[in-house]
């Protein structure tokens, strides 16, 4: 025993993400929630291993190498001579995009499109650490992929999820924010920016203006060689508020005006059929708005973007980002295969909930009742009782061990468990038991053949 | 998309562990049933990340040196000062046990003791290459852990859990096959072997009378040391076969004949009492047996031990096992902490299940509906119909495209989606649907407002 006691048995640095049991039940429950609405659209499970070869995971990374943790056994003698050559040539997925770009191509003929998958992995990122960054994270994405084309529909469908997954977890107001990326790209052809390179920098420039301020991103768009009256220009237009009506009467105003941008017209029909889908889905007014300053700085995005904030609690940053890409999962099929998706970066949100009191806790134990031991010489009892609960449906936990009855409901309230179930010598003799519900106090009593029924209303009432 | 067609998109040796989605949904439906099963019992969800710290992993492995990956960043630049020393001190988790014990000296101040718990994460293994063993899989554990002492009673509730696992999951017969080391050890003491390193010596040789036969271990038992009788003696004792009744008869008759090992005794009295609480919580007699050559290779098992077959596919190996130890989950905080658990390896399960024909397959989408499109004009009317399906439960896939009615449903049927509900201008108008059964080809007319109710019915009828 002694020889342990000197080992740092803190998790490394980044990876402290573990949860005591009760966050754990939470993050269980979120899974759940979460899944069981990308279920509902008919997205499918997908899990790819932690582990794929290093050069598909460098093919086309969105963050690149230095991110990018390998594996090698820590014993060169391990593993087998075939395996050795794979030295240094395996590493660990860094987000769930390239991976799913290359179950494609591993799975092609298996899979039917358009291809609707979900995916809640962990994924790892060797990135500086910082407060609330980690390096080991839960991301839960979906994907739409089509081969060759994908209906915008597919775009109109992912708000809806969005809405209906916050909706349930009952965080808060929320709100998800849509633009389209063609229009952004468009208001700078609009103004003479032709040249693709220049349009990314410059969106990416917008995409700080949450972070940095107007004043500094008019100042940072000016530097890469807008005029004055342009960078305003632009600032004015990705400003413009509005309802949803409002901000399409704009762009249809803006768009007779611009005669100079396919791209720019193309963007608002994109948005304008994205929003009639949105209607057709009826996803609540109040919960979602157009707003043009969404930029999503990766450049993979070619269309619609998302992001979701939590009023009163913008800070915490884009709850649920994704959007629309032409050019990215179809790389190993060697294919066209546009698709659409969102992501979730689960293991950051709850952290951020649980710090920041947002969401209710759970308790310490799925168990919903307690089987009390009064005497060591009923225990078959106990245990008879506990199967019969546990037959009806019922979380329990039985006390095997002969302690004091105020201990033992003690530990029932530590582990926030609701119901204790009392039997003792009389209640034997009757063929009965006591229920005790914790939080009040009350104390019923209840035959040992209604015990199913009755736990279970009871449950149901508190 | 050229550059990247040369590219090998294949998963590195030993982590082809990938499902195709039908596989991938049976897996979530099995993690689903041993999850709730796990929860009847009130054991509660813990996931400890990937990467420990080196030396943690290392401190009482089971395995050793030889199967650890560490991980590092493939470029040197990355993460920070900080990390930089962390170079070669971070590794994979190897199996579920080692993490426990840093888990609970981590969070030694939240948990409540007997501390019960289940883990479903995926650990990693740098072994040989070989069929059928992978380097990345998936292991169900469960662990329930006393701080001093833990109740026998706790060795009694595993075959209930195992029983309700595999009943559930309906996989044929199957036999849980207990045993108690402490039994195994007196019968060496019995017979003059006294020396604990000896002991473990031979019981390792009796593991592997499955693989390699009683001829080849009685011959391993005299290599090491045993006489001829003595060989024989103990491969008499641990063939005995019989009813539990009849071998806990026989272990009764033996411990009266065995007055020089205390242990042999401790381990009847173990087994008895195991029994009973089996019993108890009414195991059907026809799930378990007390097989006294059951004998766990690992060292650090020191009672009641489980192995479970699936009867007339033996060849599979034992789908679960487990048992009890004395010594595994303190070291880190430093306390003695006896604890027992079970483990099913989900990964390799699946596949051998899958390889011989042994489980229902499932279809490749969670959608049981498919809203079929047949005119253009009228998919504000599919989103509808979808959005008020999903609201009354149902997994909806709306099919977008304009394309062939034929090519819709074939889609339909390869997804293995039960039913197509058919809106043309004729149903449109009268507020009606046709519900088509792909299975029998029956088609149903039915109301738009009754839908819910009607899809749900025929669900459950198909």
């Amino acid at each position: 025993m002694e020889q342990y006691k000197d080992l740092n048995y803190n998790l490394p640095s980044g990876f402290d993400i573990e949860l005591i049991p009760s966050e754990k039940r939470l993050e269980s429950y979120l899974l759940d929630v979460i899944r069981t609405v990308f279920e509902r659209y008919g997205f499918t499970p997908v899990e790819t291993p932690a582990v794929e070869r290093l050069e598909i995971l460098q093919a086309k990374g969105n963050q690149g190498d230095n991110i990018i943790y390998g594996i090698n056994p820590i014993v060169s003698s391990s593993e087998d001579d075939e395996s050795k050559k794979e030295k240094n040539s395996r590493a660990l997925k860094f987000d769930q995009t390239v991976p799913l770009a290359a179950y494609i191509a591993r799975h092609l003929n298996d899979l039917v499109f358009p291809f609707a998958r979900y995916q809640m992995d962990m994924v790892f990122r060797g990135e500086r650490a910082k407060k609330g960054r980690y390096r080991q994270f839960r991301q839960c994405d979906i994907d739409v992929v089509g081969r060759q084309k994908l209906n915008i529909l597919y775009d109109a469908q992912m708000p809806a999820i969005i809405a209906e997954i916050f909706s349930t977890i009952n965080i808060g107001e929320f709100m998800i924010r849509i633009n389209n990326k063609k229009i952004l790209a468009g208001i700078f052809e609009s103004i003479g920016v032709n040249k693709e390179e220049e349009i990314k920098l410059y969106i990416q420039i917008i995409d700080t203006l949450d972070k940095v301020g107007k004043a500094k991103v008019k100042q940072n768009l000016q530097a890469q060689g807008l005029s004055d009256s342009q960078s305003l220009q632009i600032i004015d237009f990705i400003e413009f508020k509005g309802s949803v009506t409002e901000i399409l009467d704009f762009l249809q105003q803006k768009a007779t005006e611009i005669n100079n941008s396919d791209t720019f017209h193309k963007g608002v029909a994109e948005l304008q059929s994205v929003i009639n889908g949105i209607k057709e889905l009826k996803v609540p007014t109040d919960k979602y708005c157009i707003d043009l300053s969404i930029a999503r700085g990766l450049n993979y995005y070619t269309g619609t973007v998302y992001e979701t904030t939590l009023i009163n609690h913008e800070s915490i940053g884009s709850i649920c980002s994704g959007g629309r890409y032409e050019n990215l999962v179809g790389i190993f099929a060697g294919e066209k295969m546009p698709g659409v998706g969102i992501s979730i970066g689960l293991t950051r949100l709850l952290r951020k909930l649980l710090d920041n009191n947002l969401i209710d806790k759970m308790s310490a134990t799925p168990a919903q009742v307690m089987v009390l031991n009064l005497q060591q010489e009923l225990i078959g009892t106990y245990l008879e009782v506990s199967k019969k609960m546990r037959d009806g449906g019922i979380n329990v936990l039985t006390e095997f061990d002969d302690i004091k009855l105020g201990k033992q409901l003690k530990k029932a309230n530590k582990l926030g468990i609701p119901i204790c179930l009392i039997i003792g010598a009389e209640e034997y003799k009757t063929k009965s038991c006591k229920m005790k519900i914790l939080k009040t106090g009350e104390q019923l009593d209840v035959s040992i053949d209604n015990l199913v029924d009755e736990v279970n209303q009871k449950l149901l009432e508190i």
